[in-house]
């Protein structure tokens, strides 16, 4: 196998408060910037609460999702008095850490997120980035106390939605469950070790340390469902089943429950096997996708 | 013991939606207007979606929180172009359901909430309301699938500042945990039991059913404990240690741990023997409270 070399990473962005409600990474970003962690070695660090508006109504977003803001073409658009609050703010993000796709972007940025799911750890991350591999490999080999796993974004970087599109390499670290606007201890202490982890790798890695090829076993989007709804009204008519809900990543076959209406019946799945992720998550339906 | 006798219950209200971001209840309405258990029998069903605002924005509240406008003080001020939103909605909900403290007012009202905590099903009361103590008693006496508890709110009737202090009898259903903005199917099918209890009850009383007095178990505030904080920034330090997590009314002991710093140190508790509840609560710092 050929060896592909970087030069170090220099500069490296933690993010939170992407989500405004989403408690782990504004409580994580606090503890850093108290540690004064930027002063720490020859990388420069660099803390960013990427929603404040959003934190401190301890709402997901004021006017759209702050991370589907960040394709090239979303950053290059004109703004105006009218431009949702986000997209401005997105704007700012992308001349703080970026400009996305340019030689100024920081090194690595990690931007973390909460998720009501029964998910544990997750590192998202776009498929062709070599970084964030090479991270999650080093998390997972030194992580026991929850199962580590990647989710996959089939896109091309300037396509990417996300925060962590904006550094030359970057991934989301998801972890859950845990409720809106509320800190469990146990979750904080999982993205404190994962983050930690992370530096050690960035150390390692800017000492000239090499680190072997090999597989990973990821994740990646079939198919995202919807609850049944009320065909007039747009109502929802159903809750996920009881035996799908908390059991994420687990096997789903055809004929598995996976509604209950209100009205009694239960709702089997007619797919393909698949391992469903983001059950029940509060900002979105469902989602069903396949090792 | 002397009997007592009360008329029939033949207005009754179902609330939901108060705070607007707690599930259980705004489908517990849809289900029941959807069923048009209003024409059902002599008893006259009242389902009223509390705070149409709040569930439109998923928010716990608007201005200020509705749960918190029902004193006959607030109910009797003046109301202005600047009077928030939630305090106009106390006046148009005294107007449908009260008004409070007189002959009009709904014979009994339950108002639907979900909490993050571990609370399992909960009856919050007014401890003088003969009525929702024998429902108590009632939903205790069916119900294997949970334990359910009572809490006693110690104010007389005009001080009383939740929704249910509006009508001749009420209480609170407090269901959970459940994230805010998530609708979960087990803790649906616990408030749609208890709902149907209650319904049943009424039914019974209505028919001349008497009914044994008795003791009951109840838990009442003792105190409130707020989070670790910085004195200079009031920024909150540390996170409700993973050994209180989750252990709503379970014995807490001087000694046991309470908080864990992001600092790493463990804050233990230094009171008398309680049982706390609303145990990281999204809405509330924990609270410990003694049966």
């Amino acid at each position: 196998m050929a060896h592909v070399f970087f030069p170090p990473l220099s500069r490296v962005a933690i993010c939170g408060g992407t989500h405004g409600n989403e408690m782990s990474g504004v409580y994580m970003l606090r503890e850093l910037k108290k540690r004064h962690i930027e002063q720490d070695g020859p990388v420069s660090l660099i803390t960013v609460l990427s929603n404040p508006r959003a934190v401190e109504s301890c709402r997901r977003y004021i006017d759209k999702d702050l991370n589907r803001c960040f394709t090239s073409q979303m950053l290059s658009g004109p703004l105006t008095d009218d431009t949702p609050y986000e997209l401005k703010r997105a704007h700012e993000l992308n001349a703080q850490l970026g400009p996305k796709g340019s030689q100024e972007a920081v090194d690595l940025l990690c931007d973390i997120h909460n998720t009501t799911s029964n998910m544990g750890l997750c590192l998202i991350l776009y498929s062709t980035d070599w970084i964030p591999l090479h991270i999650l490999k080093h998390i997972q080999s030194k992580m026991t106390s929850t199962p580590v796993r990647a989710i996959f974004i089939d896109l091309p970087a300037s396509e990417g939605y996300s925060l962590e599109s904006v550094g030359k390499h970057g991934f989301t670290l998801e972890v859950g469950p845990q409720p809106n606007g509320v800190l469990r201890a146990d979750i904080y202490n999982l993205v404190k070790e994962a983050v930690e982890l992370t530096f050690e790798f960035v150390q390692k890695f800017n000492a000239g340390h090499t680190f072997e090829g090999g597989e990973v076993e990821a994740y990646t989007m079939e198919d995202s469902v919807d609850y049944p709804r009320d065909p007039t009204t747009g109502e929802i008519t159903a809750s996920v089943h009881s035996e799908l809900q908390d059991r994420d990543f687990k096997l789903l076959k055809p004929g598995d429950p996976i509604f209950k209406r209100f009205s009694g019946e239960t709702v089997t799945y007619k797919g393909e096997e698949l391992y469903p992720f983001f059950i029940n998550e509060y900002a979105a339906p469902p989602h069903l996708r396949s090792v």
